[in-house]
């Protein structure tokens, strides 16, 4: 069987899906009760005023399947914008039918469009099936970068000064 | 010997120093003819209309001695944005004089000016001396993620379909 996959940017009033998809995914990346999102804090950043987070859906048979969701980050090597994509999901019972594929080709051309040189992202390192996929797709790891992070009371220690 | 040293956002007029700062991060990373930003290409992003990308420079002495290049991430655990640190640097001749801690603290207000929960960044993994200066104040690696990057003639290809 043949679906047709269609992708497209989200509009205001995709917010349930948005989440239900996020919460999929953090339940996948086992930490089910991370998700502090809410409708509407994603319908406030994503559709509000000079949003600075946006995402892809995909559809099939008129259903939404996937999702990248992505924001703008910088070079200061190449001088230019890139796409960091935060968060790619696909339906379990939407894989192999080239939903995520579909979903980074138009990450690609949203790139493009905007002038970007490069798509970055993380994957969890016990993710082999995603590392394969992203291997095929021409990606690779880039070795040698370490994330770090500062949050918490150690973040507010430090803005009190 | 006490120089006081301090922070504040950068304006149109600082690109060159800017680049200065950014080729001089991208020598001590041992790439340093990676760096295609221009004063131009970086006046045009940091300080046209919607910037997406900004900084704040530490000053000694009135002279330029750190750079905090930054721009907003998006965590959907949290539903809230974060600051990425894209590039940390202090002149050599002024290290040792807190110029680093400065500069983290004036990105700590920033964030909670904003909202933000987090600040995230990345460090080579041969950075010994960062890595001690980022535990002291309170942060930590990002285990289990691997970053990961699409560009170049694979990305091209991706965007034609």
């Amino acid at each position: 069987m043949s679906v047709a996959v269609t992708v497209r940017p989200t509009v205001d009033g995709d917010e349930a899906e948005i989440l239900r998809m996020i919460v999929a995914l953090a339940t996948f990346e086992r930490e089910p009760d991370a998700v502090k999102a809410t409708e509407e804090s994603l319908r406030a950043l994503m559709f509000g005023d000079d949003p600075k987070v946006f995402a892809h859906i995909a559809e099939a048979d008129g259903r939404a399947v996937g999702l990248a969701l992505w924001f703008l980050n910088f070079s200061t090597w190449t001088g230019r914008h890139g796409l960091y994509l935060e968060d790619l999901f696909v339906d379990p019972e939407a894989r192999r039918m080239g939903v995520a594929r579909t979903l980074f080709a138009a990450l690609a051309q949203e790139a493009a469009r905007r002038g970007c040189a490069r798509i970055d992202w993380a994957v969890l390192d016990w993710n082999k099936p995603a590392m394969d996929f992203y291997r095929a797709l021409g990606a690779a790891r880039s070795s040698g970068w370490q994330p770090w992070r500062l949050d918490g009371a150690a973040l507010d220690r430090l803005a009190d000064g």
